[in-house]
C-alpha cells in the first residue's frame, strides 16, 4: 500500500466524522471526531479540513450526522429542520462549489427517504466519497498522459489526498506522472500565508517518496524561465461557465508566468467544481480570511503590532490561461463556455 | 523629526561599526558594534545588514576597520595586506554589484594614501554615506513627482532607511509621494522567505503613520487587476548595462503581472547600482541561498523532516518591463542601454 492510501483527511469511523486536523501537520498528526452538524461547519471554516472536494465530502458526512439529531428529536418533521444545518454548512466557506454540490446531491436522498433517513443518507455519503476517489484515479491517468516524459512540473496549495477523498486532483496527476516514469523533479510552492505547499504537499510527496523542492511563491516565474518546467498543474475551487477558474490566490500569477515562458497550464479538478450558475470568473466570491493569517508564520507573529493585512483567500485565473482541463470524464484543451457544456453533457 | 531620520541600518559610533540587526526586527532592536572587518563580511552574509545600498556603505566603514588593523600591524605594508581584506567583502554577497563600487571607491583612497590612512578612509566612507541619503532624498522627489495623485502603490522586499544610508530608495520614494499627498495607500508584500516586507517595511512605514496593508507575494496578480494600484516602485540590487533589473526574487513575477494589467513598474536605484560590465541580467550572478530560510521560520520547522528547498535570492527583471528608471541624476523613461550609457556620462 502506498503512503497515499493511509491518508485519509476524511472519513467516517464509528458513527462520527474522523477529520485529519490539517492545521497540525506536518509536526503532528491528530483527527477531529465529530458527531454535531456545526462542528464540521465550524470544522471547515478554521481549515481543519480544507481542498474543495474533501470539505464537499466532510459536508455530505455532517449531513448524515445533522439527520441523526434532527429525526431523533422531531421525526415528522426533520426534514426541514435539517434546512437550517444545510445552510449553515453552506455558508462554511464561499468559495468552493463543491461543499453546495455536495449538499445538493445529499438533499435530493433527503426529499426522496420519508422515514428513518440515517442509513440511506450514509450510504449516499459513502458513494460520494467513494466517487471522488475513483474519479482522482481517472484524472490522475487522463492528466498523466498529458505530460511528456523527462521534465518537470510545478505545483501549487495542496490538490492530494488531504484535500480530497483521498489521491489526490493535481496531485494525482503528478503521482500518476512520477509512477509512470513521466516526470523528475516536483517544484512544490510553499502557498502562503497558510503554507499549504511546504506543510501539507511536502509532507504526502515524501511519504510517496517523490522528489520535490520547495520554493517561495514569489520564485515561479524565475523557475519558469530556467526551461526546466513543463507544466504547471493545479487544482480549482470553483469553475465558471466560462471556463474561469478560482483557486488559491497566487494561481493567478503563476499563471500569467507560464504562459510568458511557454510553460502551459494544466486544472485538474471533479465535474462537481464546474459551476454552470456562475457565467464568469468575475461572479465568482471570493473569500476574504482573516489578516492574522498574513501578519503571522506557523503561529509566530512576524509583523510589527499595528500592521494591518489584504488576505483574499483566491483568485482567479481566466479560461484563455489553462491549456487544458482535467476531469473525470475526460480531458479539455483550452476550455471555454462551449467546450465546458459539451463536456457536462457528455 | 520623522522616523526615519531616526532609523539607521549602518553608522560610525565611537571607532566601530555600528548595525541595527535586522534579524531581530520588528520583535527586538539590537545593534552589533564590530571592530574586524572580518565581521563585518560575516555580518552581510548572515544578513545582519541588508539592501544592496547599506552593505556597500557597510563595506566602507569595514574597510576603515581593516585598515586600522592593517596599519598598525604592517604599516609599510598594509596597502598590500588589505586586498585580502577588501577580497572578502566582495564575496559576502555575490549579486549587489553596490558592493564592488564601494569597496572602488574605498581603493581609490587607499591608492592615494600613502602614510596613516584611517582619518582619509573615514572621511571617504562618511561622504559615501552621505552622498547615498542625499541621493535618496533626490530620487523620492523625482519618483514621487511621476505618481500621479490619489491612486495606491505596491512595494517590496524593504527599501527604506534599513536597506540604505537612510530614508530609503523605492520607498523613499513612497515617503516623498505620501507626504505630497500622491499616494492614498501603500500595499507590501511580505517577500518570503526573509519577510523583508513584513518585518521591515511595514515596521518603518507604521513608523512614519503612512497607511500600509500587507499581502502575500502571491497575491500580486489579484491586488493589481482590481485597478486601485497604478505604479509597482521597487529597488535594485544590480542593474545591467541593457537595463535588465536583479531584484529580489519576486520582483519579475509582480513585473509581468503589472505589465499585464497596465500597472507601471518603477525601479529606484543610485546610480552606483547600476554595472556597466554586465551586459545584460543572464550575466549577473543569482544568489542562492540556504534551504533553511524557505524550510523554516525563527528555528521553527515549517516543512517536514528531509524536505528540500531551492531559494535563489533574486531574480531578473528584463528592461523591457520598466517604465521609469530614477537615479539620483534623474529619470529614464523605458530605459535600454543607448539611455543608460546617455545617463551616466550626463
Amino acid at each position: 500500500m502506498n503512503a497515499h492510501d493511509s491518508i485519509r483527511a476524511v472519513s467516517w469511523h464509528q458513527g462520527a466524522l474522523r477529520l485529519l486536523d490539517q492545521r497540525c501537520l506536518p509536526g503532528h498528526v491528530e483527527h477531529l471526531h465529530l458527531t454535531q452538524s456545526t462542528a464540521v461547519a465550524e470544522a471547515i471554516t478554521a481549515m481543519a479540513v480544507r481542498g474543495a472536494p474533501a470539505i464537499g465530502i466532510a459536508a455530505a458526512y455532517a449531513t448524515v450526522l445533522a439527520a441523526g439529531t434532527r429525526y431523533a428529536a422531531q421525526p415528522d418533521t426533520w426534514a426541514s429542520a435539517i434546512e437550517a444545518d444545510l445552510r449553515e454548512l453552506a455558508q462554511a466557506r464561499p468559495t468552493a462549489v463543491n461543499l453546495a454540490w455536495a449538499l445538493g446531491r445529499m438533499r435530493t436522498v433527503i426529499d426522496s427517504t420519508p422515514g428513518d433517513p440515517r442509513a440511506a443518507l450514509l450510504q449516499a455519503a459513502l458513494a460520494l466519497h467513494g466517487e471522488d476517489i475513483a474519479g482522482n484515479r481517472r484524472m490522475g491517468a487522463l492528466g498523466a498522459a498529458l505530460i511528456e516524459p523527462g521534465r518537470a512540473v510545478r505545483t501549487y496549495c495542496n490538490t492530494g489526498s488531504l484535500a480530497t477523498g483521498g489521491y489526490g486532483t493535481a496531485l494525482g496527476v503528478i503521482r500518476s506522472a512520477y509512477t509512470g516514469g513521466r516526470i523528475t523533479q516536483v517544484y512544490a510552492a510553499e502557498t502562503r500565508p497558510w503554507l499549504q505547499g511546504a506543510r501539507l504537499t511536502a509532507w504526502e510527496l515524501a511519504q510517496d517518496g517523490i522528489p520535490v523542492q520547495l520554493l517561495a511563491d514569489g520564485a515561479v516565474a524565475h523557475l519558469l524561465r530556467q526551461g526546466e518546467v513543463a507544466w504547471l498543474i493545479v487544482g480549482a475551487d470553483r469553475i465558471a461557465a466560462n471556463g474561469d477558474v478560482a483557486n488559491k490566490i497566487g494561481t493567478y500569477a503563476a499563471a500569467l508566468a507560464a504562459r510568458h515562458h511557454g510553460v502551459r497550464t494544466m486544472v485538474v479538478a471533479p465535474t462537481a467544481t464546474i459551476d454552470p450558475a456562475t457565467p464568469n470568473g468575475a461572479a465568482i466570491p471570493i473569500e476574504l480570511r482573516p489578516p492574522e493569517e498574513v501578519l503571522s508564520l506557523a503561529g509566530q507573529r512576524i509583523a510589527p503590532p499595528g500592521a494591518c493585512a489584504w488576505n483574499p483567500a483566491f483568485d482567479i485565473t481566466p479560461a484563455e490561461l489553462i491549456d487544458a482541463l482535467v476531469t473525470e470524464r475526460g480531458v479539455i484543451v483550452n476550455p471555454n463556455a462551449e467546450r465546458l457544456i459539451r463536456h457536462l453533457s457528455s
